[in-house]
């Protein structure tokens, strides 16, 4: 079965659901018009379905290597990758200025969700360089944006993030590296990193490290840190690769999935770097490329989720096991109740954290279109979810397409198992899915729950509209919001962080469960005896539910979890 | 960080929640004292610890391999299998009649427990053995039981079932292997038979496979099903392997995890086979060894739970990242509330599930003790339950543990992602875990709800009890208990099946919930101010509460699931 980009539920959900006319109504994105986006989500997922997807099994059986200190790349993806570049694709939402096609992140996000599904190991290497292009963009100086943006954004240059290291994880603050002026406004950048995704290969002829260093007089934690653009080979006057910098790739790890990316331990041994942003600014770059990056990975993992749904779905429609149980049934086991409720939730969530991804990317759009604060508070409450939900998601859904496939699921030969064990990273990378939690509970309640209150009003005022037409769907989301809302205010009363971390992840997936709740029955609202009303019905009848659960786990508080010591959870 | 057997949970369990004192109180066991099993337990605890987990990992590196039409299994697995057979633990609870222990299904099962938990791979081969020896000492002629039984308590000969074939998996009256009368009382049997576990290896003498056929006059469906035994080497005059079978192993199958355990292709051609049972019997026969073999596996999901669990919490007490957000902590990482939630929500569900299964394992003790019918149907009650719970849980904690570990968790260097790799299959074998949750809410509820109805009289009773020392623990108890039991009514008032199918998972799942909050319940009131008190408090303030929603979901019935077409999930 192969994988096939979902063209029109993006169509439905810009058009019908997250309001991208408002972005294109907007002066940067008016040539944005709804016929061209539909063509380019059309044109990418044409890419997709029959240049990337039909790469990623080989990804899996011939891992990347790395031989005589260069990594080569997984077969096929060399090529794969060029037509990726030369279509333009790297670049979605970069500035027309220096060569992106200067469109909504809306769209990005979708084609990263499309691309993620057809093979997410390769689509790695895009989706950081995206990153980088945007950190660029935001923090570099003109000359470093000049030489380096248009080789990004054509993708002949790709780019890294280099953050971790074997002490620094979460906690960035820790980090070791160093660097030291030249006195010629460059740097020696020395230290090693770990969990570079893309950190060598072979595909591109350029690698464009952004490394997170110390400088010596740089104060502890991430206070003192700044960023700096170390590129594989340095460029030459006519901005052509030319010497080798003084870095290596020194290993690369063995992984449970996604074994067509090549995940690198890096060695600088004084590089040559440039500074980009502010000494000691560059947490602050980072995050601009965190923050894009952190809605990619939800893509990714609603990608994931959408190809391992339609395999499952394929195999359901085509294994016969048993009589059917039904009347005019198809004779296979989507007959059967619980694999149809099995698919049915599949969906469902599918089409609830891409909403919810594509309403994020929405805000960012009317954010960066607008300048209103507003849109600004709405992409930085989004962003978290979206990462830890569209992860989420992405494994429960593997998860499931695993257990469709019967005892076939856990046999490498049918690609079920390769998607589970391919997503499994992204609720853990770009900052775990627990971070995201507190990321909500805390800093994205700074504003005493100003922005969450906002949307509780939104969904609320949809659902009293809808509720004559539909009491039935109206009802239990008007209800779930108010829940939600009750335990928003619950957080922000308590002034121990901790109090709120207790229940960060429950509180995110509730506040999830709601959001989704009111996408679909927006859904269901936009086309009432549709296939969509049918599946909102599921969802808010049976899986919106959960949130009472998760909701009441999120108000309990820090007390009773920290009484729990250490020795206790020993014994 | 070495695996160590939870002995002291086994203890607990058994002496103060699921009473195991009626079952060694009653003339069967009556040798089975306190002290014994005791002494039993630390013995093979020992064994785990010391012997069989340090096979995990190799396992894991060096799968089985297929050579020259032979599997050779992995280093140190054919030593570490000498000793599991030379301790007499493949035969914990087989009839001392042939040289087994005799001991308590109870203590058979928190063997099983502690050995998945210490190399689920390799426990897999004792697993199937036990099943067998149950199948033969329930059916088997004399003649059969004398030859066998022996051989297969010692351990020097190993057992197999073969049901599925291509065709026929959850499915199993689709089976096509023909077996004919050679007219001297053996049988020639010919067919495929797929997913083998342990079909092949090296690591014993002779191989015994219980092979379901279909005679020539046999009914089409499970009806015309029998069941013979076709040993590798058939065996002599003096009972030694004797002349090859015409049996082998075609290919092993790839898969995503469990690389210690060979899963054979086995092809059958005229191969000399017994009759085991009835001709015709076949599936009464082979559902005995299922129903072991259920509860069996739902230990295995138990035991990698534990596994993982003390590796994520080595990991989470060992590894530093940030300050420490409490006073006085340790200053690793399970000092913050989200990474002691994961930890918490694991040892919590760890211990629901295994009371659960030993509860069940005490129902068949107490059935077979007491020919008692309210016992055997308690027993079949919690059996599917057991087995789906378990592995569920099993699945879930190692998911956990792999996050609790970070980027490391992904990296296969940790062990982390074996566990998840390895449990994977288990809500998949043994009866999907939607098979289970079927039977579940048909076969077990047709005494109108009478075995689930007496379970919740016993909670409620017990919690009512409770009120008064712990109403804080004892009324959301009795809560959950009421829902579940509104729950039962709607099911059992479904004439139509799909109705309750519709819901059988989230049902089985809402079951499972409330059982764990009764046995915590019972493990606060036996110690309280205690960590088990206090984790009770955790599992029943935090986890329970998940029972609303899924059993909300269970009451929806099919229409509108079936309402969602093949049409629509393909859309």
């Amino acid at each position: 079965m192969p994988y096939r980009a979902p063209v029109s539920d993006f169509t439905f959900l810009f058009n019908q659901i997250v309001g991208l006319n408002d972005v294109t109504a907007t002066e940067r994105f008016e040539d944005a018009t709804a016929d061209v986006i539909e063509a380019i989500i059309a044109e990418a997922g044409k890419l997709c379905d029959e240049v990337v997807a039909p790469t990623n099994r080989q990804g899996d059986l011939t891992p990347a290597v790395l031989e005589n200190g260069v990594v080569r790349a997984s077969p096929g993806f060399g090529e794969a990758y060029k037509a990726i570049a030369e279509g333009g694709w790297v670049s979605v939402s970069a500035s027309p200025e220096f060569g992106g096609m200067g469109l909504p992140q809306a769209v990005a996000t979708a084609v990263n969700d499309m691309m993620s599904g057809a093979n997410l190991a390769l689509q790695l290497c895009p989706l950081l360089t995206q990153g980088q292009i945007e950190a660029l963009e935001h923090h570099a100086s003109d000359e470093i944006k000049e030489l380096y943006l248009p080789k990004l954004i054509s993708g002949e240059w790709t780019g890294t993030m280099n953050l971790t290291e074997p002490q620094a994880g979460s906690d960035v603050g820790a980090l070791r590296s160093k660097a030291e002026p030249n006195g010629d406004g460059t740097y020696k950048i020395s230290g090693q990193k770990i969990y570079i995704t893309w950190g060598d290969h072979d595909v591109a002829e350029n690698i464009c490290h952004l490394v997170l260093a110390r400088l010596p007089d740089g104060a502890p934690g991430t206070k003192g840190i700044s960023l700096f653009m170390v590129p594989k080979f340095i460029p030459d006057e006519n901005g052509k690769p030319g010497v080798a910098n003084s870095l290596r790739c020194v290993s690369l790890e063995h992984k449970m999935g996604l074994h067509g990316s090549p995940t690198a331990v890096m060695q600088y041994d004084e590089a040559t770097g440039w500074l980009v942003g502010s000494e000691n600014g560059g947490m602050k770059a980072m995050f601009t490329m965190m923050n894009n990056a952190r809605l990619g990975v939800g893509a990714q993992g609603i990608g994931i989720a959408e190809a391992s749904y339609q395999h499952a779905l394929a195999y359901a429609m085509d294994r016969t096991q048993g009589a059917s149980p039904i009347e005019n049934g198809t004779g296979a086991i989507i007959d059967h109740a619980d694999v149809r409720r099995m698919l049915a939730s599949m969906k469902a969530d599918i089409f609830a954290a891409r909403a919810i991804a594509l309403a994020c990317a929405v805000a960012i759009d009317m954010a960066s279109a607008t300048g209103k604060p507003e849109w600004s508070a709405r992409a930085a409450l989004l962003t978290p979810v979206a990462k830890a939900f569209g992860t989420d998601v992405g494994c429960e859904v593997a998860n499931t397409g695993v257990q469709i496939h019967g005892g076939m699921g856990f046999v490498e030969e049918t690609g079920a198992a390769q998607f589970l064990r391919d997503v499994r990273v992204t609720p853990i990378y770009e900052g775990t899915n627990g971070i995201q939690a507190m990321d909500l509970v805390a800093r994205k309640m700074m504003d005493g729950g100003d922005a969450i209150f906002a949307l509780l009003d939104e969904i609320e005022g949809f659902a009293e509209q809808a509720r004559e037409k539909m009491p039935e769907l109206a009802e239990p989301v008007w209800q779930a919001s108010e829940t939600l809302r009750e335990t928003v205010e619950w957080m922000v009363a308590q002034g121990n962080l901790n109090e709120r971390f207790a229940g960060s992840v429950p509180f995110l997936r509730g506040f999830a469960r709601v959001l989704g709740g009111y996408y679909h029955l927006q859904a269901a609202m936009q086309e009432p005896d549709s296939a969509r009303a049918r599946l909102a019905r599921f969802y808010i009848t049976r899986l919106l539910p959960e949130h009472t659960g998760v909701l009441a786990h999120a108000r309990c508080g820090a007390e009773d979890l920290y009484a729990l010591s250490p020795d206790d959870l020993a014994a």
